[in-house]
């Protein structure tokens, strides 16, 4: 393998893909990147145990140089190449030699890199192209950020690390929950069959992360086992996870005693003061109850000290014999995903979960979380 | 105590005191701010066992509302009390009771902090401000950065983990060093008796994290045991660390065998490649040659690969068989430390240490930078 390439263009590649890759592998061979150079240009890919990122720079389109002189290529570890190549002054000269040596010049600068043997490198998943749906990247991020934070922490119960896609009657429904708290979203897409899976949380946030910039078309492919996301000259691979979701439909009370319309950004603002003196305690415990008309917002150490707001209600119905004991972060974290300026929030009986939805007559997005026992 | 405050105006001041206070400390008191009332405004003060920080809000001079209805004192949580006056959404109304309890209030929103008998708290020491000058703080900031950098990091030696200020015929020479490094710059000031003293340097980094936006006079008084920086509404006390500072001056060599005038940015980029390699090594070698009348800078460890770079050198004098490994860091510290587009290297033989100073004929900085054994 033998190539010249416009430093700035190879940097900026370098950096996508290696962000993918761990160095934490068991494998070392995982800590590489590899670089294949073909007559069309160059390809990058960077791999950890869940996610598998490959960038294409292609010489036609290429803005600054590129020479393909002997096409091949080398694996070669991601943190010191990056690292050189980002600090290099100008054009890059690559060349390998037998010994999986790569040498790299650039202006009166010469480095030589061991690289690892090639073929050695996990070759790409073979996704079947025949399933695969486009959607607007910007939909996209807001359908993962609306759910990707409700995801469970810890790896008990794998599926619920993951994000489930449902697709039904061209509707994506996304639900996330740790078993305290769920998050779902609803979307219009246009997908022939019926289908589900679940995507790790880690993925979807390295997605969001290589999307941000980017609000085009992506393609979305799944064959067994994996799920492929690409973007101009970027692919995502996910493995996903394996499992029985839980059926979260029936987790959503369909009647309720209490329903508060409130000001969003106050409620925010007013659960995050009360955070503060709930950090100390088990859940965070923050209390929510009506109190003067008003929305009372309360929590309090004994240690530390203890804070109370009343907040206004722009519109009740039902019961106002009110007091609910939830984890005020958990709270905090579904409103932050948020963006109208009302919502309802729905209540059961303090032993019930609360619902947090738009004021609209069919909300998109809806929001369930179970109370904490505060006795 | 009570009294009424604007709430932005506070909030900055409490930030500003509240750097200075360690959530580590022993004494449980020290992890407060104290809050003192007065006629003529509120003083904030913060303190660790090396700095205190104290902050006037003057009455007449603030922008926003501030209504002292009762004079006195507090100690409360500097953590809980920044945290909270911060999330608080207008001005704020702050009474303390006979229990010490510091009740918030801000609109609807009710606060109670439990706070810390005041008179616990441990008094400013008592500084004579007849030993004291003025210094601007830009040339305060910029003696300090180029020293700081090379105290010791460990407390074998105590006095080298400050920097000493030296007073005498009108020049300020500040001096740092670790015994492989050493740091030195002169200032003129108008200072009538001659002094010294050793301030810590994290005192130093703190005091220019607190005149970073601030271009006006510092006045710097000291007595017994102790430094104070007063700018503005914001004073600084320090403590001195006591013990003898070695004699540097005997330290720098009085003649030298080669010296290079090279481009200062170029240098530090290419040391900077250099130390990619150099890192796994101990003390981050990397090796400084004379090659094709060209300055090479080199480093390589077999396992990860090699670097190897050539540099124009602007002007040569003296012998060209030069070959020094040194501490690349170390390198980079100091020269980032240079504003001068070009510099002086000045060699002795690789066992003797490397001097850097300006290309100017009285140079106000010097460096000085030990070799490393490198077999």
């Amino acid at each position: 393998m033998k190539f010249s390439v416009d430093q700035k263009v190879f940097s900026k590649a370098l950096s996508e893909v290696g962000r993918a890759v761990s160095q934490k592998s068991l494998l070392p061979i995982l800590s590489g990147i590899k670089v294949i150079a073909e007559n069309e240009g160059i390809t990058l890919i960077g791999t950890n145990s869940d996610i598998i990122i490959t960038r294409f720079i292609s010489r036609e389109k290429t803005s600054g140089v590129m020479i393909i002189d002997q096409t091949g290529s080398a694996v070669v570890s991601a943190r010191y190449f990056t690292e050189l190549i980002r600090k290099l002054p100008e054009d890059v000269h690559i060349e390998v030699d037998d010994k999986h040596v790569v040498k790299v010049r650039s202006g009166d600068i010469f480095t030589k890199l061991n690289g690892f043997l090639a073929d050695e490198y996990p070759r790409l998943p073979e996704i079947n192209r025949t399933y695969s749906f486009t959607m607007g990247a910007n939909e996209l991020k807001e359908t993962i950020k609306q759910t990707v934070f409700a995801t469970a922490k810890n790896e008990t119960r794998p599926v619920l690390t993951g994000v489930h896609f449902m697709f039904s009657n061209n509707e994506l429904t996304a639900v996330a929950t740790n078993s305290q708290r769920l998050a779902s979203v609803i979307n219009e897409v246009q997908v022939k069959e019926e289908t589900s899976f679940i995507v790790p949380s880690s993925s979807l946030n390295e997605l969001i992360k290589q999307i941000s910039d980017y609000s085009g078309i992506v393609k979305i492919s799944w064959a067994d086992g994996y799920i492929l996301f690409e973007i101009n000259q970027v692919s995502l691979y996910s493995r996903l996870i394996s499992g029985q979701y839980p059926n979260t439909s029936k987790l959503i009370p369909n009647e309720q005693k209490t329903i508060l319309r409130l000001n969003k950004d106050h409620l925010v603002k007013g659960i995050d003061r009360a955070c503060l003196f709930a950090g100390e305690w088990k859940n965070n415990n923050i209390t929510l109850s009506i109190k003067d008309h008003k929305l009372c917002i309360s929590s309090g150490s004994s240690e530390m000290g203890n804070i109370q707001e009343l907040q206004e209600i722009n519109d009740f119905s039902g019961d106002n014999d009110l007091k609910v004991s939830i984890d005020g972060h958990f709270l905090k974290e579904a409103l932050h995903t948020i963006k109208d300026e009302e919502i309802n929030m729905k209540f059961n009986g303090s032993m019930r979960p609360i619902v947090i939805e738009s004021t609209h007559q069919k909300s998109r997005y809806l929001h369930l979380i179970s109370p904490v026992r505060s006795f």
